[in-house]
């Protein structure tokens, strides 16, 4: 393979960066020419390509974001969408195509390779709700944002002796819920995966307000529902001062952490390696603390488990 | 005067134990007795007080929040409620009080001392709102976690290309907005002392947009409406992809920056030297950089500037 | 198992109050009483203990360093100084003991169940040098802190357009540089446990020069030499401007990285358990994203290995 | 005046970059036309400049370091460079020259002047050494940096109840080491400006151990002495356990803060102003938190004065 090409697809995460810089840098090394496309598969069917060198992902492994941008694609979902931007790629004569994105994006680059053009995925998704890999790119930096956050909060909680109910992204999965709520100390936990009683909720907090809890803190996936919702349900049943934050956006962004930029680079290089040996149709994942690479249909068809060990443990430790 | 007290009363802010460890060190070094009030008035009347010692206040001075806690109360706005502290204080001997809080907080204290009992307030709170000082404590720290937020939403605005409008904390005072603004590259900035035209921000927005800028933010003080709502107008009236975050109770909490560990430590010594000095009935202040002492009665009456360079100034580089 | 202790040994490391407040809350869990004893085995000899509830470990899990402080302790590696330990465990009627620290912290505790005391070990050093687990707790955070510093270094590097010699922790074991240089976009780590050419360093030097290259980052395990010798050897070959920094004991503070609380949180829960089931003379540790115990004899006779793909990645992506 | 140039000189400091977007933008907001001159006065002897636009310094008032680079040039000190200088200026038709830097660069820029170029000078460094501003850019950034790390250093020290003396920057002015030492909770601070009793300093170490202080952290600015020989007094004094760390070049680097972006875009803003009202020959500065002109003259035959009152205040409040 002599020509490839890098993208960026969906919600952008930290760590893309990294990533789109290994694979450039890999794929040099490989005597490979590599070009970047701009602003997702949108950019690729409007053939916003340009051939990229060493300087070109200089200076980029620690920014937020991702400088090929990103967006979402209606056109590209049609057949006849699919069918143009394997034209484009051809047009420039590139050969393989590296995907950093989620489960939709990935689901676009199944397609082309069912057409005969191979991809390769990169699991870039601050969700960690992506099949065949334990960690994706992204999660590990939003949830020690999370944690600033929560670790921000609890100063004012505990001056106030008040009960937070924070809100975390997680639509479908309450990974980034479960670690920042474990590693922040947060009294309960609440993902979408695993049914809550609200008593127990409830009864939690009463009990480590007897013990002499200067604060409470409850972190609430957004899948699970709003956290005013919660907030208002507390502050019913228990008269406590509750407030509710939601925190939004900042967590997509922000300087990537160490681990992060590591799983970016080993992803972007086994990316290119994968092209090289011509295994096209996967994804690259972690299993095991080792970089592995599963087929687009296992991710497709493959279950995500939800840690009850770490659900339980989180319990124990927050009385 | 040879004991004195302190407390912590309204919202919390960042750099209120710098104040707290300067009130206790240096009554110790001017030979008094200083006694930490808990839980701000509330905790006066029912006499939660605790004598403190050099250690009492040792490695705290980092460290968000306040160790002497923070609360409303009712009972003290009524003449009976200040008796009643009064009692308190006279019987453990204590001859000055300092209380650290907002303009609320301020009445109290100089209701103390119309009633003969000698305070000495501290202006404690992220706003910047105190008539009579120029900076609040507290302010400098919560205007740079805005910043980090912002910097973090850039990442993602970058990417997506998107538009941004983002809620900060001030019902009547937006400085922490036009800072924050100014010195995150804000579009535009709406804050409650200065009418905007929802015409210009659009259109600021829309020129933007054609000489090729990424992303756009707009910050918005509490005060001034609800960030939903300019976002609604946003996007009805540009059509591009707009989001909201709502940056919360994040902005309270976190280590004080070193100006705000600074501002504490000189209003709190300078405190203590006021009551050493039979000066009460003064809250200490910041002007043109030097520590100043005013008079309740001009804090009371004082009139905040709004500082139209710098709104001018934000406007003309945010181009 | 009815009650345990729990201390901190040899260098601090982040994450070591999280594994504390694991061990005291999962103890109170299984209705044990779990005494805290301070200053490590030199506290042990002395008595130093005190019983802690839920609460005592409360608002620490965020916090750098160890509650129960640390030292180091020459009389405890005196078979006298062990007998006196276990008397004193037993005057205490405690019949398990945590002992949370690093290699030599083990041989220790590895003495004592010896003598028939029960112990567990947890790995507690930012070195990440313990056989047995693929992370050590607190190396993911001071891997975190080296970039942070790496990232301002970048940007002084690039406006003067200079090389700089980083010199980083870890006098026998290359983690800290390896991770935080390939995270880092360093031009070359240089580390014990591979012997480096001065030749090749400089080459790629040169070559980056070449290049266009605005800045260089060379990485230093203080076990390989002193990052002044490097940089000396630098200047003297390229004539570049070329500076030194010696990183030191910032690497050990901080609050801990979500990893690192979260692992803290497992070992501590695990330690417990592993008691509980009468499983001691072993260390908790983590291989494959697993948490598991392995024996003392395992972990003294284990042999780490070096990631050699690691190093070779970061060869080809810091071109 | 049509068309201005600005370039940066010496050290940088974060904050330049929001100083050169100020200029930039405002320039055009003027009607300028506005040129960024590369790598200081030595680009500019050798024509490197290039026309800016708004979008030019789009996205970099949170970056630190310079965009336009930064040197030191030798050839500009003579008469000759400096009649070339002015000659590539007028060659390009420029009228105005702002200039970020320290005072070295102010004395190029004021020959300029003298020559009959006109000239504005922005106190760039992040020593706080320049006589007719209160504050330079990047000092409060260069502070804050160092407060972080005594933090953390804390985390370490107190957890092993060491000594710890911080060497931090400051040849000839102690600011760094007075702010980050009274806001790091400093046990002593070491200066230039004011002569230190070695005495004193054991003296009060070892009364806070006494009095059962946990650590100790004594900030040495690099004008004094090597931190080492300060450590080595102590150990020998004392027997206490005694670490050193040098923070070096981190110091200079890293995302500004709020204040310092706030303050380069209103000395950036200003320069071009008083370019524009031809008022050359000057630098802007901030005296009683209000934004000034002073004549180089004034700059150059000013003198620094230390704050003793903040002095004395870290000493009553490390106790």
């Amino acid at each position: 393979m002599k020509r490839i090409a890098v993208l960026t697809s969906g919600g952008d995460a930290p760590g893309m960066n990294a990533a789109v810089r290994a694979v450039v840098r890999r794929g040099i090394a490989c005597d490979m020419e590599v070009y970047g496309v701009y602003h997702g598969y949108a950019g690729l069917l409007d053939g916003q390509l340009a051939l990229m060198n060493a300087g070109s992902v200089g200076d980029i492994i620690q920014r937020g974001g991702t400088i090929l941008y990103t967006s979402r694609c209606d056109e590209f979902r049609t057949d006849a969408g699919q069918q143009k931007a394997i034209e484009q790629l051809k047009a420039n004569e590139i050969e393989g195509l590296v995907v950093i994105g989620g489960d939709g994006s990935f689901r676009g680059a199944h397609k082309l390779t069912e057409k005969g053009f191979p991809t390769i995925g990169i699991p870039g998704t601050i969700d960690n709700d992506i099949p065949g890999t334990e960690m994706t790119l992204g999660f590990d930096t939003a949830v020690n944002t999370v944690i600033e956050a929560i670790d921000k909060i609890r100063d004012t909680a505990t001056s106030h002796e008040r009960t937070y109910v924070v809100e975390v992204m997680g639509r479908h999965r309450g990974d980034i819920a479960l670690w920042a709520g474990l590693s922040g100390g947060a009294e309960s936990i609440l993902i979408p995966e695993i049914e809550h009683e609200m008593d127990e909720v409830i009864q939690r907090l009463m009990d480590g307000h007897r013990r002499g809890k200067k604060h409470s803190i409850i972190i609430v996936s957004e899948g699970v529902c709003s956290a005013s919702v919660i907030g208002d349900q507390i502050k019913e049943a228990t008269g406590f001062d509750t407030r509710v934050t939601v925190l939004g956006h900042v967590q997509r962004g922000g300087s990537p952490s160490a681990y992060d930029r590591m799983l970016g680079s080993r992803f972007g290089a086994r990316a290119v390696d994968l092209l090289q040996k011509g295994e096209a149709g996967r994804m690259v994942g972690i299993q095991q603390n080792r970089i592995v690479a599963v087929t687009f249909d296992d991710v497709f068809n493959g279950v995500l488990k939800t840690d009850n060990e770490m659900y339980e443990l989180s319990k124990s430790l927050s009385i």
